[in-house]
């Protein structure tokens, strides 16, 4: 369990590594994306400033940005433009999720849904997601209004089926693959390969990006999915357990399933059957976690 | 009250002259959003089906083939297309709305939150939405990608205002319209304006039809708000006094608030102050909106 800490560590420092060599243009993607969402309804306006101002790496953006960059593409603002409907898709699930989840906290400060209710946040990530289409179609590049609009159905469609397939502790390792290659790894390929539609990449360089970009999403997500059960509060900004108390398989009980005794399968398929789930059913799950990967 | 039946008949054959006008377009319009929909998620399948199914008059697709056919639109598919792109952004909207509005009823038939669950219904709206941004980016027409991903917030932006403005007894009439042209008459000009971009039309012709789609939405709810005080569930399909019980300030209530007297307007303050209001409340507000009808 001491693994987080150095792993943010190196982590950071390669995010901000990539930071840097992009200079001034995340500030300028968050300079757009406050410009682009601006309404004259009051609420929108406060609750979008606040969930936008609630931080978060804006990763997705810096992957457009970046891959554009190492794509050769230098001139005009097409790069921003971009970078912000790629990090209003991911803003606009983020809202919807956590009136889902019932999330109260994210990048441990109040979740919109907390504070303004959930009526509000949907329609306020509705709201986001039109944004972003309009951006987009200013754009006018058909190429990648075709690839983040399948995109955006993707995400819904790895958010439903991960949904359907609540409480299974058997649930497949290439049903969760599925799920997470949908719901996390479209938006960071199709970031990546945003990047590479700006210049003159040929289909190889293209494929190559959209592919690196997958797979950093299955990573990404196995990684959160993982802290989900091992991190610090304070460090993870998030709710410790959540996944296990809304009995969403992941990829640490999997391997549970996987590779325990037929003991902790059967303790695990009674507690993910059970309507809630309390403290002691996630010490124990925890105790069993941390004996199978101590004698993997 | 007895005025629903009469209006309904006339309504009625208005609109059946308006489909068998456009022969099998309006159930093309339906085969294709019913393929576009697939998806590997049965969920997905299950519930946009049944959300489809439910029916509806599909007015909005209607405007968008009369107001293309009126136009001169003959050749090719496109008016298909996107009267399907502009049902589907009401479709989404609908299975929002559902949630926001803890409705159990919609046509008379259970909403699909009601049988799914809101979780379920927010991510299928997410996903009926995106894939009409597909079908569009298909069509490749970016002054139609530009007015439709507009409307698309501009029907947000109509819904969070009303929700802004809940439990006001006093609610101007300005901020009504307002309202009712974001969240519905937007999509209604929008139909019929789309209608003429798919021909030759020129600048008079597209402002007039627009104009004509905005005058009808804002009717429509208008008519659509006067029923929830007065229809027969029956025929409404939808609860009765639904938008009295949120405390959603319609016209009814402003035209008590203008022309009631002090007695009825402070009667008015008083309970959609309240957390929620009764039944015995619901009656004494008809009895004072049917005196106010008589004397008017």
């Amino acid at each position: 369990m001491g693994s987080v800490i150095p792993l943010k560590k190196s982590a950071n420092s390669a995010y901000l590594d990539l930071k840097n060599l992009l200079g001034n243009k995340l500030s300028r993607v968050e300079g757009l994306i406050e410009q682009k969402l601006k309404s004259d309804v009051g609420l929108i306006k406060q609750m979008s400033d606040h969930h936008l101002k609630s931080g978060g790496k804006r990763l997705r953006a810096l992957l457009t940005l970046g891959s554009a960059k190492l794509s050769g593409y230098v001139l005009g603002d097409r790069d921003i433009n971009l970078a912000a409907c790629v990090e209003l898709i991911h803003s606009a699930t983020l809202l919807h999720d956590d009136v889902i989840d019932e999330s109260s906290l994210r990048r441990g400060i109040k979740t919109t849904n907390s504070i303004w209710g959930n009526q509000s946040s949907i329609l306020v990530g509705d709201y986001l997601l039109s944004r972003c289409f309009e951006i987009m179609v200013d754009d006018g590049d058909l190429e990648i209004l075709k690839l983040l609009s399948s995109t955006s159905a993707k995400i819904a469609q790895g958010e439903v089926l991960q949904l359907q397939h609540k409480g299974e502790a058997d649930l497949l390792e290439d049903t969760y693959i599925n799920i997470i290659s949908l719901k996390t790894a479209a938006l960071f390929s199709a970031a990546t390969k945003t990047g590479a539609c700006l210049s003159k990449s040929n289909e190889k360089e293209k494929k190559a990006l959209e592919s690196y970009g997958k797979n950093l999403g299955l990573a990404f997500q196995i990684a959160d999915d993982a802290l989900d059960y091992y991190a610090k509060e304070k460090l993870f900004g998030k709710e410790i357990g959540k996944d296990f108390f809304e009995g969403k398989t992941t990829l640490p009980l999997i391997i549970i399933f996987q590779k325990g005794n037929d003991e902790e399968r059967s303790f695990l398929l009674e507690i993910l059957k059970k309507e809630k789930r309390n403290d002691d059913d996630f010490s124990e799950t925890l105790v069993n976690l941390v004996d199978l990967v101590k004698s993997a």
